[in-house]
């Protein structure tokens, strides 16, 4: 059974929408990683104080479901955490409700990467231990 | 073996980068919708004459994988193809390249819902057809 | 002297930088429907009431003056009035700051049109009068 | 009598939608980023290559005037000129037209800084002679 630790809410814009009337679908890749920020926010200091360490976190895949549209000037809660924090790779995963009802659902990997070099580089002892801090605490 | 039949040039827009100095993830989202549009505008009189005939196409999910960063200025190629359109459900695959090196796969899934009721509605058989004879001229 | 009666907080997105390592100058436009949404919500019972009465506001006019650049994650406060509600056409106003600093100011103009005709129809007196409140207020 | 030089085709993404059923404000601003890379490219070697020199030019003043919606899958025509190109500061001139009919018209400011200091810096000779031949061609 799937635990989630933290939470994001975001509000739906109205230059997020489309002429379907909806959200647009790539609006939620956007908001995966608002999450992804907020977490690290969260958790480790934030993502700039990673960069700011001379790495940079690459996305390198992305899954979305959409089970339902979602409108302008809604909130969603974007639920996210953090797991398999595997040498320079990690990975994330996602719900996204709209008060309780589930929206999308979905996962996203990513590889750390020396900033100058642009080569993996392992996601550092501090960074892994507060991942795995922040994700005991869902316990 | 994978054979596509359509292809899609991109060439990548300043905007569509990010701090990271590259292509932004979410970007390429938007050129799988760009090619999906210039696919059934080459085999099915355009996305929009689907529109027109009271239907809309949901996108119901996104996978992509990123092998190689992007940058501005650059000219990729998306490789597209329909597959497994079935009932109120189709499906699209993705190869994006780079001069002939592999930069992101994927695919994407939708459903084709009525424009008015907003329900499931089966893909109509001109447009089953339309696909067919597209793919069918890829062999 | 200008007097600003409202504001409101955003907080700048990765996805919204650019390959120059600063917020992408597009991204300011979609910040001041944003910060107009909020307005809206604050002043006049939501954009989307407005949208639910048949009136949708067309914009017609967006300047922004840049001072200096902003950064990701940064959080930035958009004060907003608006100003010249005419017949169908009103006006808002926009300064940027980041903890009190000048980052860039601006104008949008709007119009008002029947949903259903596109033809432009008047700011309804009870729109007219939230915002006369609002703004009043900040007296 | 305005007299522009050079012209891009761009076609309307669906993305760039939004739930009034047009083309985002928005959307416009990039737009005119795309016109003026591909003024770039056909009168100076390309923005890369004014990045490669250890430049970035930051824009400094966006201003659109809307005079029509524009629709997904529309091809829109932007009308581009350079002018005042002085000291580290040059302007752009556009007129936004769908088959002959004026969409929307504007015009950017921007100022060349030098990539490293981030300090404004001369557009330089050769550019600025680029600049001088395309407009002059124009004649």
């Amino acid at each position: 059974m799937e635990r989630f630790s933290f939470s994001t809410d975001i509000r739906i814009r109205f230059a997020e929408t489309d002429a379907q009337g909806i959200a647009h679908h790539a609006s939620f890749v956007v908001w995966l990683e608002v999450a992804r920020v907020a977490y690290l926010a969260a958790s480790a200091g934030g993502y700039q104080s990673i960069r700011d360490r001379g790495m940079e976190a690459l996305t390198t895949e992305v899954f979305l479901r959409y089970h339902r549209a979602a409108y302008f000037d809604e909130m969603l809660r974007i639920w996210t955490r953090c797991t398999d924090v595997r040498g320079a790779r990690f990975r994330y995963e996602y719900r996204i409700e709209r008060e309780g009802e589930p929206i999308a659902d979905g996962h996203t990997s990513h590889a750390t990467v020396d900033r100058e070099t642009n080569r993996p580089t392992r996601v550092p002892k501090w960074l892994v231990e507060a991942i795995a801090r922040a994700e005991a605490s869902a316990g």
